[in-house]
């Protein structure tokens, strides 16, 4: 196989995990605008995941949020995943939510009191029984724990209950099961948060066992940190469980991936290429809020710049590049990568969209589509999936 | 009159102006957590902010908020002005919103569309009518407007349609009558704020005039920024209108002011006497979100912090300060600013409250009377006050 | 003219000022790491930007610095300006030293003591000398003032000194003559810089007059700070200087432009474009440390990065961004800004070099020309250029 | 006990460890002021941290930096410690420096030639040479490597030369003997640095084995770090060696401990107490640069803020938080806390300093003293230490 087969190859079989949750509205605490043809039930959120799938072709799978998508009745997920299924997409990592109820006010499986520790555990092993249900591998966590601050409670004791909570759950993962544990710089807590940086995930991570993983949302990170040495970092210890991608110019913002540092997003993909990470073993999920455009369209371009940015990386000349980090030519080894980096390889990923049976232009493909206006045409009344919804 | 009695006759005279708004509920994008007891109209946030200025003695203004604390008929600021009068307090200044309704996706006074931007001023304009009717002297500005993705939207052209508006209101001022321009690093918009920094804000008020001035909100910075540089460069510019006190640790977290970085605070304040700005030429807001806290004590907390600050600042021994800075001397000028930072004033407050005819602790005095049971067993049903209610 | 050839045009006509520092050595407060061949005068200095514009074709002045580059005898410049014409280039602007003096410990024009301000004045006023000799339009003052404790010095009085100190230079300058001034958010002072942001500087500037105006470092911010919305408002203001291109990850790294985040160099030249600066008006040029990268090569790179953004910006199409910021078609029109940024623009400035009569590989021609072998082995001896040399 | 006079007891025992390099010249990359007294020789560095300890009675230890303090003779560091011992202190942690020779260009321990790693790790089982000679028990390691450009270096293949390294140094170790392996986010590197974080630390050191901790500089984080949370952190996981204390507004500014932000060394310090840490076995150092500032009196200030920030946690009524915090009383909670920190212990230090047979106002004592006049008057000529003298 040629060296550029090899990267169509590639490309082909690479894979990005859709949120249920960026399909419905967002917003910032300041607003959500909602918009028109957002879907009212999981089944919808499905359906519209499946138009990314069709246009991108690299999109096979659905992350649920629970509560958000739970349904009701003992095949009910049974159902959802064959609706799904019918669709061409399958479903995904299952996410759960400790932070929307009014017993999450001070923490959840951090709380002071055992009670409400109790109580997020339990939906945390819920979670459990829908991916057994979904047959689902993932178990995705991210807590909102933490304070607001400093005294109002003991930063120790918040991690010997996160340490207990953890463990109990980890304890009910069935064989092929896994748990991602998400870190978070700040927001919603502002003065400490339980798991607030890669280094704590890690080394919860590392007491739980092989089963838990961190998982690496680009988005959660302190100003300045350089995110591909955490995921070097983390693919050489074998921890990296996955991605939340998306980008960010300043805090959480939740913005496109790709969208703020494109070249940020193609040194990530490099080292995930170069530390072994391009594998099944490593699940690539977006996270993103459309706060203000148009929702699937904007998954599908984010799908589109993961895509561009794997190939810029699969594009390095990683001999030439070693070659001049060996003998230490600090610029030669930079121009190296920067020459995979400034290659345009739209139209590279046009042919192996061609090569898959896909219209060359996804974001156009899909306007003319008529899905847009269909959505909007149909999904008038009942209540529209958001935040909590 | 001595040192000290001069330092007690200043805090007598302190006024810190607490926003009606701080008295509903408010939270992160993740979630509002409800609190009983939490005021369902204009008048019950006046009821909650009397109570805070009868045990603190120096909070006698509370800030509106429009569309928040609209109120219907034609003498219906003036009831309640008489409302608030009736309590003790009066009302201060008006807080617009353009924020909160569908139409502002993409902006207010900065829209590409010009329908919206004449709704976004036909709204201040609004809001000077009231201030006509509630005798306010004060219109404070705080636009959300900015973009989320680089090329949206053209950065300078939002400036025109900016410096548009903002004259269109300007003379619309009667006399004695103040525009404050507040300016925020981001959020809600996470790629371009129309008015990001105190440059920005202050170009735009020189070109209006007098009558406009800049509001510092604490939170509204970029990591790292010396607050105090800015108080002392806008007072020696004559362009510092007042603050919106609150404190944080990462973004705009909205806290309570004093609680992150008290010596923070106090070097603001000590930049205020410095300059000439503890004079009623300022306005010294709380602008907070008490999101997990009791909020009543909290604002009472809010305002005893601003005091505390105030006298250390009072403390500092300028001629000695003077002296060590005029020798090169660094440590010993540090020295100076230390001892009154280091010096426990909470004594001194207590003898003023006593002056004052308060109870020595305001904290402790408000928990014994009663107001918080009273409140949480009469204010039931009906629509609780918040973020756009 | 078709609109490549209009692009081209413009790329030919493009102007990077180099400095005569970069080829110096320089190093962090840990280390100056020292290179062969390395510049000994202020002669050699100029030889090697020649070189650089030899081979770029787009770097036609370099930047002195003072006392750094100070030459004896009464016709000591005009003798360099000569021995600069003789190899192709031209003097640029005059950059000022107040921070390598012991002396200026507590600052130089905002120190407390008037000698230490009347020294500093002086250097400044020998400066614009210097330009009158060697027909520099530009004086560039950077001042290392500031404090790194609480207390050690009066904020506001610093600026009065350093209104008034820059009041006196500022009428000595003559006709045709610009004070550019600039600022910095820290180091070397830690506490308070007395020029930190560009609204600082933008109100000294405004007060001096028309020849005061604002020069941007790309480096000189706090985190996350949008550089570009600062280009586009000082471009509306009409009081944009200049720049001096580098880029940063975390602090004032200085390192090559473009090389820690291309795109937001594109966002800057973008907006260059969009405000009309991309005329003689705004001085484009380098300030960069290459600590541990070869310094004439890295020079030649930073130039052509600032070749690539600039041709990216100009073939954004601008009727179609307009039009879709007019329709409020978020997507859309940040689409078109990608689409230019994701353009390999290489091969178009290949063909542009082609036409100017230079080899399409500046980096490659530059190692085959035997230069880098030469200084080396003839640059033996003498005292090194550096940081205070 | 009564409750005061375990607070007195508990800060009469502390130990707060000076480095000798404090005590010579230091600056930024823009310039170093040197000062007159500074000491020449190792001795003459003991002479002034002796001083420390005379005046404070909690400066007993003395670090030392290879090879800044490199004696020559078989006997020499023998001498040394005697020179020590003979007024009164001890010779503390060996500090190990890959900095500052040529050869470190690209890096020490991680450098990608072989023979250069070989360098850096001779020197470091060197360093443990000394320690047997000067009986220290902790060798302190702090790695500049890192790189400047994406791409030129591979940064996973630095972790394992990093791994290796450190194992044959670990190796080496004797009984009673430690590894502090130190972090920091960035500087002298700007686009890697090889131990960004404490995670990165903390995985090393896990491996390493018991001998190896974690060191904390407080200087050393990304902006809005919580530091006392990583102190918790490590203290929970048997982890923290020591400390770095020293304080910044942006970056590595390394000024006085307690000086920007006095609230959060006291943070810290209630955290040391509640893990458990003050105990010899976490080491308390201070690693400041005095650039403008005289430097003996600084150093006696830092240890007094590190007493003062130790007596207001010690002051924690940590029954009376534990409640709060049960109870989820997020005031009362945080209450707590500020009634410690707002409280002026400054008499209660000058009691204890009282009943240790000292001055009760260090500052004034040394300066009283005549040794500041002494070694200017004494120590001219020779060559001054600094940065790399």
């Amino acid at each position: 196989m040629t060296e550029l087969a090899a990267v169509k190859a590639a490309l082909k079989t690479q894979a990005v995990e859709t949120p249920s949750w960026a399909y419905g509205n967002s917003g910032t605490r300041f607003k959500v605008f909602a918009q028109q043809g957002v879907p009212r039930t999981p089944q919808e959120k499905l359906d519209d995941a499946a138009k990314v799938h069709e246009f991108t072709g690299v999109a096979p799978t659905v992350a649920l949020h629970i509560p958000w998508d739970k349904v009701d009745g003992s095949d009910g997920y049974a159902e959802l995943a064959k609706h799904a299924g019918d669709r061409g997409v399958k479903l995904g990592a299952i996410n759960s939510n400790t932070f929307q109820d009014d017993d999450y006010r001070l923490g959840s499986i951090c709380h002071p009191d055992a009670a409400v520790r109790r109580k997020a555990v339990d939906h945390l092993l819920e979670c459990v029984d829908i991916m057994d249900a979904t047959e689902s591998r993932d178990l995705k966590l991210w807590f909102a724990d933490g304070t607001n601050y400093p005294g109002q409670d003991d930063i120790r004791a918040r991690q010997d209950r996160l340490a207990e909570g953890l463990a109990e759950v980890y304890e009910r993962l069935g064989d092929g099961q896994r748990m991602l544990l998400e870190y978070k710089f700040f927001e919603p807590a502002f003065y400490t948060t339980d798991v607030p940086d890669w280094g704590t995930a890690y080394a919860h991570c590392l007491k739980l066992g092989e089963k838990a993983q961190v998982v690496v949302d680009t988005g959660h990170h302190a100003p300045g940190t350089n995110i591909e040495f955490i995921v070097a970092t983390l693919l050489r210890e074998g921890k990296l469980g996955g991605f939340d991608f998306n980008s960010r110019f300043y805090a959480d913002d939740d913005l496109m991936v790709g969208a703020a540092d494109p070249f940020q997003l193609f040194r990530i993909m490099y080292e995930v290429l170069r530390g072994g990470g391009f594998s099944s073993e490593v699940a690539f999920m977006l996270d993103q809020c459309h706060n203000i455009e148009a929702k699937i369209p904007a998954i599908i371009r984010s799908v589109m710049n993961v895509q561009e940015a794997t190939a810029k990386a699969l594009l390095v000349d990683r001999e030439a590049l070693a070659a001049a980090q060996r003998s230490g030519d600090v610029l030669a080894a930079n121009a190296v990568l920067m020459d995979a980096y400034n290659t345009d390889v739209r139209p590279l990923l046009r042919e192996v969209r061609g090569e898959m049976g896909l219209d060359a232009d996804p974001v156009a493909a899909y306007a003319r589509s008529g899905w847009a206006e269909k959505i909007v045409a149909e999904r008038v009344g009942g209540q529209q999936a958001g935040w909590g919804a």
